[in-house]
């Protein structure tokens, strides 16, 4: 007969899950009430605000999609993008590409504007490809590639996207609440984002929103959305306003506790504040990793303090260090995705695991393995590099 | 400040959620870990053996979509179904009008089968529909339909479905668990549910199941999935067989660890266990209900025992009786849907929540609060009926 599952307790600084602050779990396992109970009717309107303050921005349209970020990112593309349009995406690592799949699974077309994995998008070749394409209806990017670790200039393309008569879909999956994020100074219509980065919540949620813009132009779609689980125009009908909630589908309550406490969490510790925090500890890591003699794919000046690409040293069976630091250590690093895979491992730093504990016991780790693997570092050296930045 | 949230302990008696099992609840709060982790990969074959147990099927392609029912709805629809493909639906129910929905914006026909609110599916016009349509490719019925309570002969629809070689997509969210169904013995070839009714599970996740013939259907389509979230060729890389798992999108892990707890205890008390006290504890409720001069919707031989829709006394203020049950006795029922909105209460013996405490909760407190505003009933005999069948 099978029996219950007990996992082991692990660090998990791959590219997410992250490590889930014990406040999160307890909350998850608060008693379940009906999704139509105004007790949850209360709940899903503090949400709402929780988002929007996580997001910087007053959208009506802000909730919280009933699925993880690909839906979350599914439900932007569906509802923005109609059969025909034509949509310009900066691609500069796995995740613009999945945009693609997006755009053309809907009938519209897609313009790629390829830049190199592990380089921030280049805004002037954005506003080439806006030039030489007046019809574009959208322009689509990745502000923190999860895949590299590279930060693009969101502010900076959301002003040339309006420049071009352009709304504007950002993935910030791995952004929110790591790095700094201001949907409506930044005049962003459409993002996504996910739970189990930077929010150290259980994976399985996108906080989404929708400026007005973009809602007006959901409201005035010529073909319905292709998905009815994610037709902003029905699930509106339930995380609008007010007691009056219409059934659309059943939240997934416990999940909304979970990612409830996430942001209430956020919100005690500031967004500034937990921006300063990515950016402290990914100093004590970078300083730790090039003691080794380790690089990073990124320039530091486009470098994510909470997603770290780097390269694996010549020679090392890259899978077998990872296994062996979960096994040993019950500490998850991740392996490198799309272009990048077998040539770096992608360590992250994000919200509740970016600690200097976290740090400390991830150089140390490595350090050792690499070390016992005879890999050409330099052994010894990086946990105390790591604590001359902590000081 | 905004502060963590803390439910009441509520007693759920409506059309789902209902009562989550302790265990599961404390199941989910159990460390994270990562999506491709040994560990997890090892929960995620327990998983599919288990989902397959519950299903009594053999399907390979088995597996749990990371989103509610009406994704995993959406997922068998925009799988099987394409641009131009001809869909009979039979719809009995709310259910019936989303599965239109779904066909529709794939861009199929839906040619619809239409019987009354409260009555099984009616084979007959099933057989006429396809006799009238040779060229169907599928027919789509809901098995259990939540908004009325009544149960249809999946068997015969299928069996009746193969005569005129058809896949059959059959909705079993409030059945799985509750009452007989068994996927191959049937030959289902698309079937969906979710975690919420009879698993007693926390909402959120939808199993789903295909046979040999769907998935044939899938691999050869001429077109592209429309939800690239959904598509299941490229999940089953994710769920395929073996430890060589390609990452799709980020699964939600503790809302997995949650269904695998929930399947556990399925498995402990045996489905047929399971299916028998569904009886019992739905004709105790009947008893008293009837006993207080309510009448069911639904024939009594199409009736589900954990689904009652109870016609509401003349002159009584449906929300009202809700509203009181839940502030003074933390008791959930269920509104009507639909068409018969404003006409039912659907009281719910789901899974856990199906047991001799809370069915003589149930009949004691509507006794109670339909004798306190004077509605026309039979008042103090209902809980006395239910003892008499537990005996």
């Amino acid at each position: 007969m099978t029996q219950s599952f007990h996992p082991n307790e692990r660090t998990l600084m791959g590219p997410g899950p992250s490590d889930v602050n014990p406040r999160i779990l307890e909350a998850m396992s608060r008693p379940t009430i009906g999704h139509l109970d105004p007790q949850f009717i209360g709940l899903m309107d503090e949400l709402k605000e929780l988002i929007q303050y996580a997001f910087q921005t007053q959208n009506r349209l802000t909730l919280p999609v009933s699925a993880p970020g690909s839906a979350g990112m599914e439900a932007c593309f569906v509802n923005l993008v109609e059969p025909g349009d034509k949509v310009v995406i900066c691609q500069n690592g796995v995740f613009g590409g999945r945009m693609k799949e997006n755009v053309e699974r809907i009938g519209a077309t897609a313009v790629m504007v390829e830049d190199e994995w592990g380089k921030a998008v280049d805004v002037a070749k954005a506003e080439e490809a806006l030039k030489a394409n007046p019809d574009a209806k959208i322009l689509a990017f990745v502000h923190a590639e999860t895949s590299t670790g590279a930060l693009s200039d969101a502010e900076a393309l959301c002003k040339l996207a309006q420049q071009h008569d352009c709304l504007t879909i950002v993935d910030t999956v791995t952004s929110l609440g790591g790095s700094p994020l201001k949907v409506d100074e930044w005049g962003i219509d459409a993002i996504y984002s996910g739970t189990q980065k930077c929010l150290s919540c259980t994976p399985g949620i996108s906080p989404v929103s929708f400026s007005e813009k973009a809602v007006e132009v959901i409201s005035n779609r010529k073909t319905k959305v292709q998905s009815w689980f994610l037709d902003m125009n029905l699930v509106m009908g339930y995380w609008g306003e007010g007691a009056k909630r219409a059934y659309h589908h059943t939240a997934p309550i416990n999940a909304l506790y979970a990612l409830h406490e996430a942001l209430v969490i956020l919100k005690e510790e500031g967004l500034e504040n937990a921006w300063a925090r990515h950016q402290q500890h990914h100093k004590a890591l970078a300083a730790g990793v090039e003691a080794m003699g380790l690089s990073f794919v990124v320039d530091a000046k486009d470098r994510l303090p909470q997603l770290n690409a780097v390269t694996i040293p010549e020679g090392v069976d890259e899978a077998a260090v990872r296994s062996t630091l979960l096994q040993k250590y019950n500490l998850e690093i991740g392996a490198g995705l799309g272009a990048l895979a077998g040539k770096v491992w992608r360590i992250g730093l994000m919200g509740y695991a970016c600690n200097q504990t976290n740090v400390l016991l991830c150089l140390g780790a490595l350090d050792a393995v690499l070390t016992s693997m005879k890999a050409p570092i330099n052994s010894g050296v990086a946990v105390n590099a790591a604590l001359d930045i902590y000081g």
